[in-house]
């Protein structure tokens, strides 16, 4: 049986934290990166790996849930609750959205509501309250990685070897999905059309609201 | 037994990946971080978890090796090499160090040379060449926790429990480490005085030294 990850995002209030996100969700075979709430983030620190992840984006966690319920697919929410499980006893089942919290407050009661289980990270020092938000889903999407058995991508050298990437897409402002073809893309544009999430638009604007972007980032 | 942890790092280009490593290092029972070669780093996005990890500081990769042979620990390159173990299966044997490579470039053929094994982080998907070097080294040491059966800490909540701060320490400019005592830091100092590590001037010039550190990092 082919199980399938997804990573699921609500207000994360570090944007770049996103682009580092994307990049360990492309390494460990993430199938879609899911964000709910705002769409106004950018892609610093994926190093390029965005363009070979699909993005998808809802305006609520109960939209989400929906779509991951069609999906046949567990909500697992990363975070120390009092029933989470040590992610390192593989507690899976099948195939499995993470969602996880805002990198100050954790995960909020209406996060949690919508997830079927917890996983948390056993900590050993007495030094720190909490992990990086990003390291802490590495370690997570790492874990269920393993417990599927995905095909280990190949190595040449040092370096896992990156596929080709996909044809150049037009949308700057976003970090856009990987397609395997433009019919593909256009299957996606459709599906989304709905939400706004793509920005179709290709006026020369688009530059100047990833600068706002950064800026506003604080 | 009670196996011990150690981080060693080589002139990491990224200073504040030194904070966060801090942090992930803090998190998951790391007895001391090795510095080598370059001493001024500062530690943003440690969130304060430096204070509670002792850091070590050597001029060679040479006296680093020595030190920890001393100390009867294993060095484990973190590396994509032809031999390297898949972290997963916790190749460990006893007391291990964990060298980790530059951020772009890896481990060169002198951090290799040091090394009696590699572990890797096997990867899935086809779109990035390597994980943040950060993400890697939490993943590693994770594992080593749970390999060496490292006491949980206790949780409060959603939060695992912080230790009381030690003593608040004079050096601002460098991440400085934990001392159980003034007795502990003292023998420290004095460990460590031959090479230079630790700011023993108290003038009022630390600050100016951390903002020029903080301009000159691109």
């Amino acid at each position: 049986m082919g199980w399938e990850s997804y990573v699921v995002v609500h207000n994360i209030a570090k944007r770049h934290n996103v682009g580092t996100l994307a990049r360990s969700a492309t390494a460990f075979g993430v199938s879609e990166l899911i964000l709910v709430g705002r769409r106004d983030f950018n892609c610093f620190g994926s190093h390029g790996s965005s363009s070979h992840l699909r993005f998808r984006h809802f305006h609520s966690l109960q939209d989400a849930r929906r779509f991951l319920k069609d999906k046949d697919c567990d909500i697992c929410g990363v975070e120390i609750t009092n029933d989470a499980l040590p992610v390192n006893h593989h507690p899976f089942n099948k195939s499995t959205a993470f969602l996880l919290g805002n990198e100050g407050t954790g995960l909020s009661p209406k996060e949690i509501e919508i997830c079927d289980f917890f996983v948390y990270i056993p900590q050993y020092g007495g030094g720190t309250a909490s992990l990086n938000v990003t390291v802490a889903a590495s370690i997570v999407l790492h874990h269920f990685g393993v417990w599927a058995g995905f095909t280990e991508r190949s190595r040449d050298g040092s370096k896992f070897v990156v596929a080709d990437r996909p044809v150049k897409q037009v949308r700057r402002n976003y970090c856009s999905g990987a397609e395997d073809s433009i019919i593909e893309e256009r299957k996606a544009r459709r599906e989304n059309a709905a939400n706004g999430f793509f920005d179709e638009s290709e006026s020369g604007n688009s530059s100047s609201n990833l600068l706002d972007a950064l800026f506003t980032d604080g």
